[in-house]
């Protein structure tokens, strides 16, 4: 069935897609020997196999994606997902986020499908969501929301007094887009920042380098350590009960990667022992993360629902990447963000 | 009674600040024929007039201040100011805050002593608080923590997603030590933050600045408006319901300068009519926010109890520059953050 339609590039995407970025996508190649067709998926109506058949690239965009969790499929996705996974001659998926460790990416890559994901796309959402959770920490914002419920003026001063950021010591693992724009705004923020990751040399969003290898020599020192790396079997587990016993009681962790970089019952004994100053948790080993966690109300944690990601301009950022990305599969360029399943 | 103690070089300090820093401030100036000597305030205890006569110096510090407000004194600044204005050799008082607005302030400088202000030692802290209300606001924080107190899983997508910081205009009024570190948080966000100030010019951590005469074009432009800016009568009512009007209802205003910087009723009606999407508040016309004001509930108002200042290393960092500064007065070289009262 391969190179049946050969000039003609099919492409899977949603029907909101097609109706707000349907002549953008077309921009993109315009050669009347390899014409692009726009493959509706709309809802939860079937194509034919015709259709089927001609689709070469699919875009699993924000919409697909929907509400779907690491364990819970939208419907929208579930749809999806059965249509790609029948597509005979799909060569190239693009995925609208960051994370490649979804069942249907490593069941394509065993297909020989192509994989890109969002990276860069959702950095700045993540990277801002994670300053969000340290800076809430850190300066106290849930007690001026809880005062402001109550109409209360409560100046945080004597004990209640918040602590600030400049010139404390930040490890970031990861130093993808995600990570290098944390780094980046941790730094302008006056704190000395060292990312960790698999190779050494120097980045500018980082002042200082290590190697996993070189992680536990660098946790004693760090007053903030933050998660920002792919899972892969390297980060599977990597802050046990071990690694978060070499951090400063008055430490905090933040989690915007993959709940599996932790594990998650030393983290909450840490907790619990007062072992470790406090978390902001984005992320978590099983989600939804059950109403039973004690990490719900536990002190010093702060809990967002697997949202960093999520940004309202994330369908805009995406379908110019995948535009950008189009544009160089039409002429056999290499993909941006190329990627393998990590799970 | 001027120059009675020439040699001497009197400091007035609060017990506190003699028992963690006294070594510290005796190590600014070592010479013999002028001798730092400590005059401790403590609790309401009286200093004898022969005390009082050798003051020259006067520490304002965070314990001195304690829970002040702008209108309300705290017991300790009371007793800490009666003995300040009774001094009749005072030369110079040291301020920990950078607001230069309290009646202690002009009352000194009418005498002709000097002031200097702690502008570049909380700088950091009021940036970061700012930057904290900001993402608190465009990450929707206050649902995080609403959600998790019902321990419920509630990710922001759909109608629920938030925005993020990336590509977006801030306008930043003042460009003192705050403002400047507000500037260079935002541009590492991605932000295109220009700086508004009484002259043109460049500064590295703003992308364009403009006057103060130029502000009502760049108002149309924000997404957010940002006060970092003194209380003078410049920026007294700077923000007033014509300079809202020339805001986008889609735009955020974050007050972390002064109240009266903002035509307070005319903001409240703003917000009211929706011409407004929200505001960050640290500081009031009137302090405490009074209970009846509708700001404490208003839809995407987040308020901070004028605490964007306090920060758990105030009184180290503080210290920090009082000990340099007096190296400098000791020796008659110019003192740093000298100022005058602006209220």
């Amino acid at each position: 069935m391969k190179q049946a339609y050969p000039n003609t590039c099919g492409i899977l995407v949603s029907d909101e897609v097609a109706k707000e970025y349907g002549p953008a996508i077309f921009s993109a190649y315009d050669d009347p020997n390899q014409p692009i067709e726009l493959l509706i998926v709309d809802g939860d109506k079937a194509l034919t196999s015709d259709q089927t058949d001609r689709a070469r690239v699919a875009l699993l965009s924000v919409d697909v994606m929907g509400s779907s969790t690491r364990s819970y499929d939208d419907p929208k996705l579930k749809h999806f997902s059965e249509i790609v996974l029948r597509a005979p001659n799909l060569e190239w998926l693009q995925i609208c986020a960051s994370g490649v460790d979804r069942a249907l990416y490593s069941a394509l890559h065993q297909k020989g499908v192509r994989l890109t994901n969002a990276a860069g796309v959702n950095a700045a959402s993540v990277a801002q969501t994670a300053l969000a959770g340290m800076l809430a920490l850190v300066r106290n914002v849930p007690a001026w929301i809880e005062a402001q419920k109550q109409q209360k003026w409560q100046p945080l001063r004597g004990p209640l007094v918040p602590d600030d950021l400049s010139e404390r010591r930040a490890v970031v693992v990861g130093t993808g887009a995600i990570g290098r724009s944390i780094g980046q705004a941790l730094r302008a923020l006056g704190m000395h920042v060292t990312g960790v990751r698999r190779t050494q040399g120097d980045l500018p969003e980082f002042s200082a380098l290590r190697t996993f290898e070189e992680l536990d020599q660098v946790l004693p020192n760090a007053d903030w350590l933050i998660l920002a790396c792919p899972l892969t079997s390297t980060t599977h587990h990597l802050i046990d009960a071990r690694r978060l016993s070499l951090l400063s009681p008055a430490a905090y962790l933040v989690n915007v990667a993959r709940g599996s970089v932790i594990h998650e019952p030393s983290l909450i004994d840490a907790l619990f022992a007062r072992r470790l100053a406090g978390a902001y948790l984005d992320v978590f080993e099983s989600e939804p993360l059950p109403e039973t966690s004690p990490l719900w109300d536990m002190q010093g944690v702060l809990i967002s629902s697997h949202s960093a990601g999520s940004f309202a301009r994330h369908q805009q950022r995406l379908l110019a990447l995948f535009i950008k990305n189009l544009a160089q599969f039409c002429v056999d360029l290499p993909l941006f963000n190329e990627t393998v399943p990590t799970a």
